[in-house]
């Protein structure tokens, strides 16, 4: 296996500033960390966040994640000078997010004021090893004279989330003149966070320390010799009052630093990097591809994926931003279980398993949702963060130029996120068959949110509707029989009846309502041009050209032209529910319905949602249509990785980054599971030589290898496993070689 | 006379960003507005501040003045080049305070990376004419070639108090597509911030609004074509709940900018300018001097003092930092009656008699402090703020080295400001005669303040003593007898009876235990060497040498050697209370002891204080030694406008500055008040050929001119005024002239 690719950054580009401190976080699930530089630009959004650690500003605000306190933030002085990347003379520059170790670096040839050039390599790691543990080393070399050099840094609480301060300051102390040590509570939800951090430093440095106005901070002196390099290791520890640990954070986050700062960065980040080697060797998806991007794409999806996901515990979830940054405030929404969890569950089920439990220990909040909002059963919050309840804002921001504020529909109405979590229950179990989670956990919340629709119809003439809905399709609100909705419903209830026979858990009245609720709800069919409507009344609405909207993908330019209302009364997609739909129940129609609907819903998508390319990639290549599909690929490959200087300002495109990989695998590699039957009936793009990827199926890790002339199946474990490849049937034993 | 002078900063540098941000201040004692330049860097400190508006972060923090949203801050992108004087090449750079008008501008030709030049000019005032307005203006030229522009600007509520945030977003507007309107609310305090603002372009200007993250934000974009100016005016109001209007300030906010917006940037100047030039006309101190720097220093003090001092409204005093910065929270301290009152009261009365106002509408908090401290009367706070409570913070900063806090004795024993407030009472009635006042708000003050003196006396066998005291040298806690203290009680509680007596507003007790309290108060007298021990126990403490502190004036630098329990034990002075009590009281000792203590003290002072030199020089001048004196003060005028590029980043030294006024009118033209009879007995430096300024006396505007030769006196009004000058009396009618 080659190396991981590298993100790379060659040049300093103060426009792009907040998309690169995105793209090339680091993080290990429990904390992310924004790729912002250690000297300070006003045009970098600096950001820390701890899985879990949210607060409200106010009563009246949205919760959101708690941007800490920074321990990257590094004032240097050379020769009396601040070191900024904007003045002076850049000789070059060279900044490598390397995923293979989970480390950024950067070096920088500065030409100061005076024309003397120096040195300085930065290196920072989180730590995969130890969580809690986050390391940063600099090194400064001067390459033309004797000079000195002065830096300041520690813990600078003056962080904030654009201006709203969610911490206060209990304590600040300096231990034994070593390390910095700081603790801080959140103002509403009342976690306490603590922070410590030790500066390891050459004996000749002089160090002293200073707080004030919220920073804690080691000024370090030294005199520098001329190319004689002078090293500043930062070892810095996290811990908060939510983590899963006994002792006081304070003193956990002291004893973490006491523990490792004499380890020393370098130590530190080989124990970090033998825990990412191990991802990469397990789960590392290798493509063979003309384009070098395709590689770089898949790569750096999995790396956020892996950063952004908590499987540390059980009570966390991945936010739509993961750790990256602010966007949508750090909630969780449906992207957790229908576009990252897939990735999870087919290499390491344990973690989707935990990304379900987080479902499952809220499920008093959402039947108290469902009530509060008059139905039964379990009601999932559109979006969620610590405590499990609706977290949506009740208002949209204000209309600046109108004054007026809208109510947020999709708490109110985007309830498919019920039967996502659902569908995303039965898929674990499909792959894990694990009996004790399902007969438990995953049929109370089967039941709960079976309950739920059969409580959400409304008889219309002995058939049952569900109306005012939202579908994925966020243009288009407040519609009835959503076909994305009412089939995923119908699957939701199907399924808890079902698992309730298999374990002999039978609730009568379920039993029988559920029946009445399969039997007749409306399922939209395929109209005579085989075309499923996206709602009842989505087919009869006026169609414009939508060419030039689709040129902006992913900006909202509709919206400058039309009023959401105005959008809402024409065949207009951000991303296409049907679709989805296709995506997911891959044998519900012929391959016929499928093309005719992707095509058509595909000409009426803007793919304003980042969500919506790669899954027409799937659909398009488990049509044959290869080269469609991988154009579609690409393209989502370019939501973070592409060239708009703000796409990512507000963090990672988390589903965006999952939805890579089910394109690759169940789009490319075109896997799909029937009737608990592996099928593999590979489409791979012209340019793609080769598909490798690591597969877990029901107890088996895969590897499965895919080239336009065999498929190599192979697995570790005894079991034998049947595999129909492009619809032969195969029993893997050992290893499977198919020509194709 | 000469125009006032301009403050100039000719070159940009990082280093002291926060230094000019403060000393350019713009203001006009309603707002005062830091320096900060319209583009950001990060190390620069921005603020803007409104008398009286005050918030605690949380119940258990000191209410501090609140960083108001940024109105200045401009992102100016030049053919999609973010412009920062960091970055390309600065060809000219200029800034200006031009104190005359009270408006600050800069002009900057830069050079981008593709080499072509802009010349970029900004403008800024707040209006002297309508206290609530503030104006911008930006004029760009592309000097090479054909370029466009986007400038991005609006309001900023991401702005804080170092990362705390005090005001939560109630509403934001944008009005007719033109005006940018925001309410802000503080979390404690509860007040209502109203800001409105218009960009006026050119009609070709493509203009769009944006809010997002607590910016409401106007993003203009323009073609440049060579050599022809793109301007942009931007017309500011800010209105708040605790202004005496009657409009509600959002509303207000509006109207004020509606009305405005159209008048223009040039005009609304020129009206703000007519009130500078009256200001100057009236009040300006003209210092012929070998050295241009006593001008400079004696302007800047006046711009300073005028634009600090909310001469608007007597619920408000001046701030230890005026409106410039954050130090001390804004919070008022006896610095106001000592040091900058009596600049306002030898000016123009009225003003002065709003801040003695201000203390007497908080005269129930004092009471309430002095019974919650067990004695009777009038307690003032030490530092006071909007509620007129004591807001000194219980505890000290955190030791960081020891983990421990110190109790903040200042608000417990340093009691000489309940003297000092009736000083200034007494000190006002014998310039204004202003019965009305005297009579009751003043007599008031004096009666409450005296029966404090009283209550806080120990009878030590038939001897009263005022014990466990602070004087103004901070740097001796906890003693007894304080020299300063003790004179100043007497003071206090023998002025009490007069007035009482002059009024026939007899209360018999006060009169009986004020009288047995002049008895029998203990003060202090000068020894055998005719020293007046500061305290008790002063001279009987080791001395060290001071001269190594001393260069290192102002900052505390003896505190990184000695422990304030050590310098409290030492005979170690931060300021020198007996050579303030010369200066208050110049006829209580004859010359010799004067000259004596003043060695003596002096000696023992290392002026860490920032009110001290300039006192110091005041009783030099009048002990006649000017060259001495004259060193005093020109290094107390540096204390801001020095070459230290820190030393007013947290804001202005304001009572500095009052004091550089009190020694040139108290020192060197040697004014002394004996027996409501007005003396001159001047001592102007050699440098000085001639030194002119205004004096208020009792009703009568006198033009008091002096050179080494002579004196000339003039008057504007009517009624003869007797005046001692060098010993010999003048009665003036009309103009006196008398040979020195």
């Amino acid at each position: 296996m080659n190396e991981v690719n590298v993100i790379n950054e060659n040049k300093f580009d103060l426009q792009s500033i907040n998309k690169y401190a995105t793209i090339m976080a680091l993080g290990n699930g429990y904390l992310g960390l924004r790729a912002s530089h250690e000297e300070y630009y006003s045009e970098q959004t600096r950001g820390m966040y701890v899985a879990g650690v949210y607060n409200k500003f106010t009563s009246n605000d949205v919760t959101e994640i708690v941007n800490l306190p920074d321990l990257i933030g590094m004032k240097i002085e050379i020769n009396g000078e601040i070191f900024s990347v904007l003045t002076g003379e850049i000789l070059s520059y060279e900044r490598i997010l390397n995923m293979q170790k989970g480390e950024l670096t950067r070096e920088v040839v500065w030409k100061n004021k005076d024309g003397n050039r120096f040195c300085l390599k930065f290196q920072r790691f989180a730590s995969k090893d130890n969580l809690h543990l986050l390391a940063s080393k600099i090194t400064v070399i001067s390459l033309d004279c004797d000079a000195s050099v002065k830096i300041t840094t520690g813990i600078d609480a003056q962080t904030s989330n654009f201006g709203k301060q969610h911490l206060l300051e209990e304590n600040i102390r300096v231990i034994d003149k070593k390390v910095m040590h700081a603790v801080y509570r959140t103002t509403e939800s009342n976690h306490t966070i603590a922070l410590a951090t030790s500066c390891n430093v050459p004996s000749t440095s002089d160090v002293s320390f200073v707080a004030k106005n919220r920073q804690l901070m080691a000024i370090i002196k030294q005199d520098l010799t001329v190319d004689q390099p002078f090293e500043l290791e930062k070892i810095s520890a996290i811990y908060t009052s939510i983590d899963k640990v006994e002792e006081e954070p304070a003193q956990a986050s002291i004893q973490a630093v006491q523990d490792n700062k004499s380890t020393g960065y370098d130590r530190l980040l080989e124990s970090s990097a033998i825990k990412w080697n191990h991802f990469w060797e397990q789960k590392r998806v290798c493509i063979s591809s003309k384009e070098e991007i395709d590689q770089i794409a898949i790569d750096f999806s999995l790396y956020h994926i892996e950063i952004m996901t908590p499987s540390h515990d059980d009570r966390f979830s991945v936010g739509a931003k993961g750790l990256t940054g602010e966007g949508y405030k750090g909630h969780v929404f449906w992207d957790t279980e229908i576009f990252i969890a897939p990735f999870h569950l087919f290499t390491e089920p344990e973690v989707a398993r935990k990304l379900l439990t987080y479902r499952y220990l809220h499920i008093k909040e959402a039947k108290d949702k469902a009530t509060k909002n008059g139905y039964a059963g379990a009601l999932f919050p559109w979006e969620s963060a610590y405590s499990g309840m609706e977290e949506t804002p009740e208002y949209a921001a204000i209309n600046i130029l109108t004054g007026t504020r809208q109510k947020v529909a999709s708490a109110i109405a985007e309830h498919h996120i019920v039967a996502d979590i659902a569908f995303a229950v039965c898929q674990y179990y499909e792959n894990t068959l694990d009996d004790v989670f399902m007969a438990n956990e995953g049929l109370e919340l089967l039941k709960e949110t079976a309950r739920f629709w059969i409580s959400r119809t409304t008889d219309e003439n002995e058939v049952l509707s569900i109306n005012d809905v939202i579908g994925p399709d966020e243009y288009t609100e407040h519609i009835n029989n959503n076909a994305y909705t009412n089939y995923m419903a119908y699957y939701n209830v199907q399924q808890a009846l079902c698992y309730m026979e298999k374990y002999n858990k039978i609730e009568e009245d379920l039993i029988k309502s559920g029946n009445d609720f399969l039997n007749r709800l409306y399922l939209p069919q395929p109209n005579e041009d085989k075309i499923i409507p996206q709602d009842d009344t989505f087919l009869l609405k006026p169609e414009i050209d939508l060419s030039i909207y689709k040129q902006t993908q992913g900006s909202q330019a509709i919206l400058f032209d039309y009023s959401r209302q105005e959008v809402n009364e024409m065949q207009i997609l951000k991303q296409a529910d049907v679709v989805m739909l296709l995506y997911l129940f891959p044998n519900l129609f012929d391959e016929d319905v499928v093309k005719k609907n992707l095509h058509y819903y595909e000409e009426h998508t803007i793919h304003d949602s980042s969500l919506s390319k790669a899954i027409h990639a799937i659909v398009a290549a488990r049509c044959g249509e290869k080269e469609n599909a991988y154009r579609l690929f690409q393209e989502a490959c370019l939501i973070d990785l592409g060239p708009n200087p703000k796409s990512s300002d507000e963090g990672i495109h988390a589903a965006s980054l999952g939805a890579n990989w089910l394109a690759t695998i169940f789009g490319f590699a075109n896997i799909t599971v029937d009737a608990n039957k592996l099928k593999i009936n590979p489409n791979l793009p012209k340019n793609w030589d080769k598909l490798f990827f690591p597969f877990h199926w029901q107890g088996t890790n895969l590897k499965i290898s895919i080239t336009h002339e065999s498929i190599t199946v192979t697995k570790q474990t005894d079991a034998e496993v049947a595999i129909e490849i492009n619809g032969e049937l195969f029993n893997l034993t050992d290893q499977i070689i198919a020509s194709l």
